[in-house]
């Protein structure tokens, strides 16, 4: 199979294709960095997009791609993804079905409802979810959007690193969290080698740690805090090739390691952040990543999809 | 009495001071504006300072503007302004003498202790704890820090506004919350004539508008949802004399619009917001203030002490 990384020439297309759709997120630089843990430290806040996260960047990337332009869009996913698209289809015009395993929480469910989506519950994981969707469209009209595994949608991540090198000129270090490993293969195909590119995933979740150590993607089992984000169970090929080319390093933190940084997160920045969008904080909280005390270190705070009250450390 | 307002001088003599004690907070631009309102809508994000709101620069410019270095500081306040001055004195290395009202929640008393305050607990409601700090000050030597109502707090929230008309230009109005009125005082000493300020209280909590009806500050009875944020007895002086000068308007907003504005807060932007901090948000939701068409209204929103389980809408 060949794959092919966006180029800084797509990453620059799809931030003109989504702009007016998706907001430039702000970025706020810390005073003392995190905790106790040396270097300069500054965060991207894409956890402000609409619905949440920065998968709307991919959503829209993927939906404004298309010419013609589709009436019906279709995507499997429980969670971030499924949101972003519905909410993308929904200000666009276009019609959306969305599979989701049985196992989505009822509320995750709804809310793609009350966004306007066609909501296939799917008996089975997240597999079984992107299994019947990927057979619904062979016999229905309809654009397929994957969560993490399309060019389109990789590049729209991508734009994500643009505003950051903008935002934080200078950054040594960025610092991503990896679920299927669409936002942090578009982020390195931004900065390719211009600075380094550091992907932390918790213990149960180690898809990008895996592929590294497997020499390429494979199946793992997923579990843990953080699995309703980055609970893929294989890293997609894009981020693979991401990661032989530019992506510097993997980190794993642990469950309770993330969670201390949702509760460091919300004592100190009253950023109310998901499990999955914690770990590079929690990287830096409890030393898996140790900076120079003169680095910069920019941390993208991705998503916020998350019931706010369960961010508050006891 | 006479009472000055800050200059522009006097919030650049502030800015300076307080400079690496603070955040610069970045702002977030809506792209629909909120909810149905007409206008173009830009978030001053002051809800991400240090103790999660704005009042950590007046206490960082109080603290700071004084000559010799206070050894100990004291101040009277069950929320936002005694954990921000709590804050600012162990920064500084200055011992804290915190007065907070018997009603105070016990979780926010601990958490001045954390911060390393010595908590004053005094029977009665606010006004008691003021004069407890009132007199407790006549005898040891501290430097007194007041809310609201004090040239130095007043010139330190001023600062908000001068970061506020750099990043965002052009603004047309900047709706503002108001308690004892040391936010609003400060930013319409900054904007002054060149942009409209108008504040917005709860109905439970309005001590800009009675003091506007009523020709002055006058003592009314506070209660409802923001009381423990905007729940000052009545409007400070300062703030009145910016009041008569330059804040174009007072708007008033119910409890059900401000827990509205909460919700909406949350799930178009994931910010927590403690209720006193929505009310701006309340009033071009509710309609209570509708702009006009090409209006660009600057919204500050200015603190996030809240239970974050709290802001979810039903």
């Amino acid at each position: 199979m060949t794959v092919s990384v966006p180029s800084r020439g797509d990453i620059e297309a799809a931030a003109a294709r989504i702009a007016g759709h998706i907001r430039r997120t702000p970025v706020l630089e810390l005073l003392h960095g995190v905790g106790d843990a040396p270097g300069r430290v500054t965060f991207k806040l894409d956890l402000l997009q609409p619905t949440g996260s920065f998968k709307a960047r991919g959503a829209f990337s993927r939906l404004l791609a298309a010419h013609p332009a589709p009436s019906r869009v279709v995507a499997a996913s429980g969670g971030n993804f499924g949101l972003a698209v519905a909410y993308a289809a929904a200000e666009l015009g276009m019609a959306a079905d969305i599979f989701v395993p049985e196992t989505s929480p009822l509320a995750k469910i709804e809310r793609l409802r009350r966004i306007g989506a066609s909501v296939h519950v799917i008996a089975g994981h997240y597999a079984e979810a992107l299994e019947a969707s990927e057979t619904w469209v062979e016999t229905n009209e309809a654009l397929f959007a994957h969560a993490y595994d399309q060019p389109d949608v990789v590049a729209g991540q991508g734009t994500c690193g643009l505003e950051m090198s903008a935002q934080i000129p200078g950054a040594d270090t960025v610092l991503v969290a990896v679920g299927g490993g669409g936002l942090i293969g578009g982020i390195a195909s931004w900065y390719r080698d211009d600075t380094r590119v550091i992907g932390v995933e918790t213990e149960g979740t180690p898809t990008l740690h895996s592929a590294r150590r497997a020499g390429g993607p494979i199946d793992i089992e997923v579990g843990g805090l953080a699995v309703s984000s980055l609970g893929s169970r294989r890293l997609g090929e894009i981020a693979w090739e991401a990661s032989r080319r530019w992506i510097d390093d993997s980190i794993l933190v642990s469950d309770e390691a993330t969670a201390a940084a949702q509760g460091w997160l919300w004592d100190n920045c009253r950023l109310a952040v998901e499990p999955g969008a914690a770990t590079p904080v929690a990287a830096l909280l409890s030393g898996a990543y140790v900076p120079d005390p003169d680095e910069h270190v920019a941390v993208l705070v991705c998503g916020a999809n998350v019931d706010p009250g369960s961010v508050v450390s006891g």
